[in-house]
C-alpha cells in the first residue's frame, strides 16, 4: 500500500515514516511538507533517521495524492479538511490523527466520506488505548453500579501540566458510556481529607506524575471480594503511528467511509 | 426469591447462605443436606455464622423445592443431574456449580434446560473471572499475533499443588478462542535456560505461589510499544457464592434453558 | 511463651487470641476483659472461633499478669500506661499497638520501659508497612529529589470516610526522613485541571477507593528511564495481630527497653 | 568533570555520550575507539545524536586520559585491565560496566585501585536494580522463611534467548543472602504440572516473554495475609549510562579504592 505522510519533517511525521518502513505491506510513496519548509528536498528516510529511503520530501501533495493509495494526516483541522476532500475525489484512505477539528470541521470530513474517501479519524491512534476503551466500556456494563466501583489511575512523567490526562478522559467516558451515565455529573476528581465513604456510581480518578513515564492508564472495577484492573502501558510515543498505519491497511478493505479505530479493531 | 441452598453444611454451602442473606432480593427458603448428616435440624443460619434464620437444615428436597423459585447447587455430578430433573418439573431456576460432570451428565442437564428449568451452569461462577475471559478473547482477537504476545500469570497461595491453575488455563483457552487457534498445541508452560526468542502466535504462562494469595490472574498482551494487562485479583473465596446468587437472580427473568455466566454479564 | 491478651472480647483481641493460638512457641494464658463485660466467664477461644482454648475471660488483671511472659495491649491510652507499670514490675514483654497516646502518655510508657518493662509500641503492627517505610526512606535516600520523582498510592475500601490513609502519610514521612525534608511543606495531595509541571522534590498522593480492599501501598519513585516501586497489600487485618505476636516473640529476648516496629524487623 | 568514553561509537558508547552531554556536572573530553576504528575523525557528538560537540573520536587514549578526571568504560576484560593500571597512575576515576573478566581480570582491577585509581565496577550499572538488589536482600533478612516466602518474577521483550534473565538472577543472589542460603539449592525454576505445596524457604522465578518490554523484574515476599512487591520497571537502556556517569561523579570524591554501585548508592 503506497503511502503518502504529510507533516514528514515533524516529530510525528518523521516516527511515521519509520513506521511506514518497517511495517509489511506499506510503503512510503510521498512526504509531504508546507511550502518553504527548510527540509524541501531532503530525504524523508534520512530525517527519520530511518537510512536513506530515495523519497525527497516535497510540497506537491496533488501529485503525491495521484500516485498513492492512502494519506496519513496528523496535521491542523484546515487542513485535513482540505486533504479528506482530494481523499474523496481519488477514493483513497485517509488517515485522521489531528485534533481540534469543529463541529462543521467534523461535518466536512463526513461529507467526504460519504464523497468517497475511506477515512478513519481518531484523537487517539494508539491500538492499545482504544481496544482498553472498548473493555472498560463492556466491564462498566457488565458489572454494574451497585456492586462494582470504576476507578481510573493514570501516571505520567514530570513534565505534564494538566490532570487528569485526556486518554483517563476518554476511558472515564468509556466506563460512563457503559454505566449509561454522564461523566461529568458522577466524577470525582479529587480525595483529600475527610471524604466520607465512596458515593455509588460514581468514577473515581487518580492522578501520578514522576519520571519520564510515557503514559500508564489503569481502570479498576473494585467489587466485594474481587477486582479487575485493566491496564495499558505506552513504552514509546510510536505507538500512535503504528495504530495509524494499520488503520491504513485495514481501510483499504473498506468501502468508503468514516470509521473510528474501534471499527479497526474488529469491534 | 425464594432459594433453596444444596449442601448447606459445607464450607460453600455456608458461605452461599450468607451471601443470600445479605443480597437484597433473594431469601433463603431451605438449606439441604443428605439424609444422616449430623447437621440436621441445626439453623443454618447459625452454621453459617450468619446468625439465627430460622431455617432448620433438611434432607427433605422435595418440599424445598415445592415452595422455591430457584436452587444452588455446588454437589456432586449425579445429584446435580437429578435436581436439574426436579426443577424442570417445577420451572425452576437451577445454578450448577458441580464440577466434574462427564458428557452424558451435560446432556442430561441440557434436555432438563430443554424441559423447563433455567439453568445456569459454570465450573467458575466468580463474575470477574468471567467477564476477565470474555475481555481476554476480544483482546486476542483484536490485537492479532503478528503484533501482539499473549502472556497469562497468576499467583496462589503457597499450599496449591498444580500449575497452572485451572482459572489460568481457562483463560489461554479464552484467548486461543480469540485467535482461533489449539491452546494445547501453543502453549509454552516452562521457560529455563537457552530458550530461543518467543515464537509467535504461542500463549505463555508463568506461575507465582507463595504466602496466603486467593487468586491473582493476568492476562498480558504486550506489543511494539505497548502493553495491554488485564488482570483479575480475588480477595476472598465467597465470591463463587456472589456470582451463584447474581445468577439465580438473573435466571429468574429468563426462558427455560441452559445458559453460561457470560450471558449472566450480559454477553 | 505464656502471652496475656487484653480486650480479648473485641475484634482486635479475638484476632489475637487466634493468632496466640496459631503461632509456635506462643500460649495464650489470660484473656482480659473489664469489669462488667457481658464476655466474663466465656472461654476465650470459643468468642474467637477458635476451638475451646479452656481459657475463660476474666477481669483480674494482677493474677494474670503474674503469671504471664508477656501482655498485648490495643486498648487505650490511660490502661496502657497502667499495664505498662505493671509490667515494668514483673519485667514482662509489653506490646503496645493503642493509638492516641498523649506526649505525657508516651513519657510514662517510656519510664516504664526505663523501670523493666520490654516494650515494644507502634501505630501500626503490621509487618510488610513497617519493613516498606523503612525501604521507603532508604531509597528516597539513595535515589536524590534531582533524579526521582516519589510518590504514593493508596486504596481502600468504599467504606473509608479519609484520604491518604494513615499509612501512606507514615509512608510519606519515611521518603521525606529519608530526603531529610518536612512531608507538611513538600506534599501534593491534589492534582486536577492545570497542575503545571512536577516540582523536583515534592512527595505526590494519589488515592483510589472501591470494593472492599483492605489496603494496599505504593510508593514509586521515578526517575529518567526507570521506576522503583514499593508496595504493600494486606490481604485481611490479622496482619496487625501477626505483627504484635511477633514482637511479644522477639521482645522476650531483648533487655528491658522501649522498642519499635522496625528493631523487631532487625533494622 | 572531564570525562572520557571508551568504545565511543559503539551503541553503548553513543549512549554514554549523549548521557554526558545532558549531565550537570560532567563534559566530555575525549571519545576513544580501536586503531582502525571507521569511526576515527568523526565529531563523537554528531555520532551519538546529540549535535555538533567538537570532540573527534580519537584513538590516542594516553593523551585522553592525562587530560582527564575519569574514564568509562563498557568495552573488553584486557582492555579494562590495562586501563585500570593507566588509571591508578594518574589517580582518575575508573568506571567500569564490562562483563566476563576472570578472577585474575578481577585481582588486577583490584590492584590498580590499591595503585591510586578510584574504580567503581559493577555488572549492572542501573541505579534502580542496584537499589532493588539491596532491598531485596534487606527484606529478605527481615521477613524470615518461616512466614514469608520469595519469589521473582522478569519480563523481557521477545527477542530475549534465555531465561531467567541475569538481573532476575542477581536478585534472587541478593533474596538468598538476606537469608543465608546457597540460591542455586532452593532455586525453584520450574513449575509445571503436579507441583506438590510450596516448599518453606525456596526462591521461585517466573519468567514472561513478550512485545518490546526492556525489562520489567520483581521481588515478591508473600505472607499469611500480606505481600510486599519491590518492583523495577526500565523505560529505555540509557539507565546503564546514566549509572554509570553518576557512579564517576561519586567516585571523585572518594579515596582511591574499588566500589561497588551499592556505595554509590549510599549503602
Amino acid at each position: 500500500m503506497k503511502l503518502v505522510i504529510l507533516g514528514a519533517a515533524g516529530r510525528m511525521g518523521r516516527t511515521l515514516v519509520r513506521v511506514v518502513k518497517e511495517t509489511e505491506g506499506a510503503k512510503l510513496s510521498a512526504a509531504i511538507e508546507r511550502e518553504g519548509s527548510l527540509a524541501l528536498g531532503n530525504d524523508a528516510g534520512e530525517l527519520a533517521g530511518a537510512g536513506h529511503l530515495g523519497i525527497p520530501v516535497s510540497s506537491d501533495l496533488a501529485a503525491a495524492l495521484d500516485a498513492a493509495d492512502g494519506v496519513i494526516d496528523f496535521t491542523a483541522p484546515a487542513s485535513s479538511v482540505a486533504v479528506a476532500h482530494d481523499a474523496a475525489r481519488r477514493g483513497l484512505v485517509h488517515i485522521i490523527g489531528t485534533t481540534g477539528c469543529s463541529e462543521s470541521d467534523d461535518a466536512a470530513i463526513a461529507r467526504a466520506a460519504q464523497a468517497g474517501a475511506r477515512i478513519v479519524k481518531s484523537g487517539n491512534m494508539s491500538l492499545g488505548v482504544n481496544l482498553l476503551a472498548v473493555l472498560a466500556e463492556q466491564a462498566a456494563r457488565a458489572l454494574g453500579p451497585d456492586a462494582f466501583d470504576v476507578e481510573i489511575l493514570e501516571m505520567h512523567h514530570r513534565h505534564k501540566v494538566d490532570a487528569p490526562s485526556g486518554t483517563a478522559l476518554l476511558l472515564g467516558e468509556a466506563a460512563a458510556a457503559g454505566r449509561e451515565i454522564a461523566l461529568k455529573e458522577q466524577s470525582v476528581r479529587v480525595r483529600d481529607g475527610h471524604t466520607g465513604p465512596r458515593e455509588a456510581g460514581t468514577i473515581g480518578f487518580a492522578t501520578l506524575r514522576g519520571g519520564s513515564v510515557v503514559g500508564d492508564h489503569q481502570v479498576i472495577l473494585a467489587g466485594e471480594g474481587e477486582r479487575i484492573e485493566l491496564s495499558h502501558r505506552a513504552e514509546d510515543r510510536a505507538i500512535f503511528a503504528r495504530g495509524a498505519v494499520r488503520a491504513a491497511l485495514w481501510a483499504r478493505g473498506q468501502s468508503p467511509g468514516l470509521y473510528s479505530m474501534r471499527q479497526v479493531l474488529g469491534f
